[in-house]
């Protein structure tokens, strides 16, 4: 086989991340390499917390970029909290929410779940009902854009049931970081995750999380080890901690961080609310298009998530054609459907930098096409 | 605080890791983002995968660039195939070999230490009657180069006496990766692991590993799950395999594979051998000019790294001085001591990129004036 450097085509990409990453951020992250150690890099990690503060809304000093995607967040999340003795509600509406509960299962914690519909927002009710029927549970998870469905849940309101019930709480904010309002602090989450290449248009490989002090409490007071030595949020923070001498763990992806302090310093400059108002705006334009195609969303109105707009393939159109037809006639990449969607939706999505005028005419005219094909 | 936008210096990245990465690799990192379900990716990806077996000098079908850094890699390896009831011997001659240790205490498995000297390679003899001595051992694991003290294994000979008692071996190639012999096939061993950002001169981030036919079926048999999510390798199998539709397991971080698979396709280029050759080489040139300065290595020479040469910090030298002076005066960059070594010697690399005729002279030059201030 012989192989040369490889030249990918400049694709629009409009699935469910990554997502298009602007020349700014690309720029960044072709920076020359630089050592972790460097006082110069450990200067920037210390802004990219700062910079992660404001995009979760929070000041918990445990907020960090996790050097693994977000799955990687997922699981740093159960693992550092939860131990076999807890009992953890896991609100199920979608692939994500099962992920939780694979991570739940293997930790050997006890499992409830709050079975939800796929392309609806979690239920309140359900989960009040789950937390008064199992009195014992002190971990209540959701997710808050469910990135397989399209369907944003009231993280506001779920939270304020958990901690009703004296429950922790652990959230998936994957794809909702910059594209929708998320306020960590105001909503009282204690433990939440996202992804580097969703609503941030940084590159894929990053996690970005955050604990409130009870979280980080739990992290310290903790007994016997994580049973991941890499996720093992005690020894990562020794590696982030400002205060005096940084610990090595391991060697922290510099250029990928260089990125991610990029996009958001990107995020910080445009503002979280011009950029929640911005995804909601270009998602209002993509949804008339789509309406005059004929397609038909998943998700009611008041459930949508701006930035994932999954919508039912029509009756006798064939699924692999038409995104096969919009990448080779349009470099544009439109997202299959996922788990119960599987060859039944497309995800199309406005995340971050893709979240612009020319996307959505772009691929509502690219689809008139290819469903005219 | 006011944040601009993050530009390094150039620096010349002669520590432990991360290297030096050529421009060429830089670029590459730096193209357009595509979908990680492109079939145009797609097929990088099984470029990748072939350019990691030359790499290896493996035909291992399972061979594959872990989405995280070479602490994780360990962790991939441990965690998929012991479980409680194995016994693992570890042999310990620095750092690293104390992070194994920590892996398998962490499964709960029985955990034998074949403790060795910091600074030496592992003694096959200290091995061999280990193995005598505990019968139920199933696993042994050890670091090919200690990265934290510059010593080379004979990774042939301790994998020769592992089989020879029925025991798996599971081996460290963080550091040695195309800078010193290494076949996996020939020298039979089941699992490696390595690093992106050290001989192969990528970007940090990214771990290369690859299992034997033996390791696969370990992991195909499981009983019971692997405790990681993100870490199993059989979900992950599905995601890395040219057979059939991938399946969806997390986003791989798609630029930092462009890099990869630049930094793969120059080693291939250059060719393995010459690689080896190259480094052991401006290796030797270092050594000349260490040797002047007064320097000495704490690893007896037939047991040296090449690619890492540790040195004793000479009496009465300030330790942080001197490396702080070659960072702001020079734009150099070599390690700090690590673990037994820390303030009592300096890690000087000269890994993949950065083992130039260049880099030699700027070093030996200026340690020289640092050591004369």
């Amino acid at each position: 086989m012989s192989i040369q450097s490889f030249i990918p085509k400049q694709r629009t990409l409009m699935g469910p991340g990554p997502s298009d990453v602007s020349p700014q951020v690309l720029s960044a992250l072709s920076r020359p390499t630089i050592g972790h150690l460097d006082p110069l890099f450990v200067g920037m990690m210390d802004e990219v917390k700062s910079l992660l503060q404001y995009a979760f809304q929070t000041t918990n000093p445990f907020t960090i970029a996790l050097s693994a995607p977000g799955s990687a967040g997922m699981e740093a999340c159960f693992v550092n909290l939860v131990t076999p003795d807890d009992t953890v509600v896991v609100c199920v509406n979608g692939v994500f929410g099962v992920r939780m509960t694979e991570n739940v299962k293997r930790l050997g914690a006890k499992l409830v779940v709050v079975e939800g519909e796929w392309g609806r927002a979690v239920d309140p009710q359900a989960l009040e009902k789950v937390l008064q029927e199992n009195p014992s549970a002190n971990f209540v998870s959701f997710v808050h854009a469910e990135t397989s469905t399209g369907a944003l849940s009231d993280a506001k309101t779920l939270c304020e049931i958990a901690r009703k019930h004296d429950c922790l709480t652990i959230v998936d904010a994957v794809t909702s970081l910059g594209g929708v309002e998320l306020r960590v602090d105001d909503w009282g989450i204690d433990a939440i995750y996202s992804g580097s290449q969703k609503c941030l248009s940084c590159v894929p490989g990053i996690s970005p999380i955050s604990f409130s002090e009870r979280a980080t409490e739990i992290v310290k007071n903790r007994t016997h080890p994580v049973p991941s030595w890499f996720l093992d949020q005690s020894l990562v923070m020794a590696y982030w901690s400002g205060e005096g001498k940084r610990a090595y763990h391991h060697t922290a992806p510099v250029n990928s961080l260089y990125a991610l302090h990029e996009s958001l310093l990107m995020l910080k400059n445009e503002g979280l609310e011009n950029s929640w108002a911005r995804h909601k705006a270009q998602h209002q334009a993509l949804a008339k298009g789509l309406a005059s195609l004929g397609l038909e969303f998943i998700v009611p109105e008041e459930e949508r998530l701006p930035q994932l707009n999954a919508v039912h393939i029509p009756e006798g159109v064939d699924d692999v054609k038409v995104r096969s037809y919009l990448l080779n006639e349009y470099n544009l990449e439109i997202g299959a459907g996922l788990g119960a969607f599987a060859g039944k939706a497309w995800r199309i999505g406005l995340m971050g930098y893709a979240a612009r005028s020319e996307n959505v005419a772009l691929c509502v005219s690219a689809l008139k096409d290819a469903l005219q094909k």
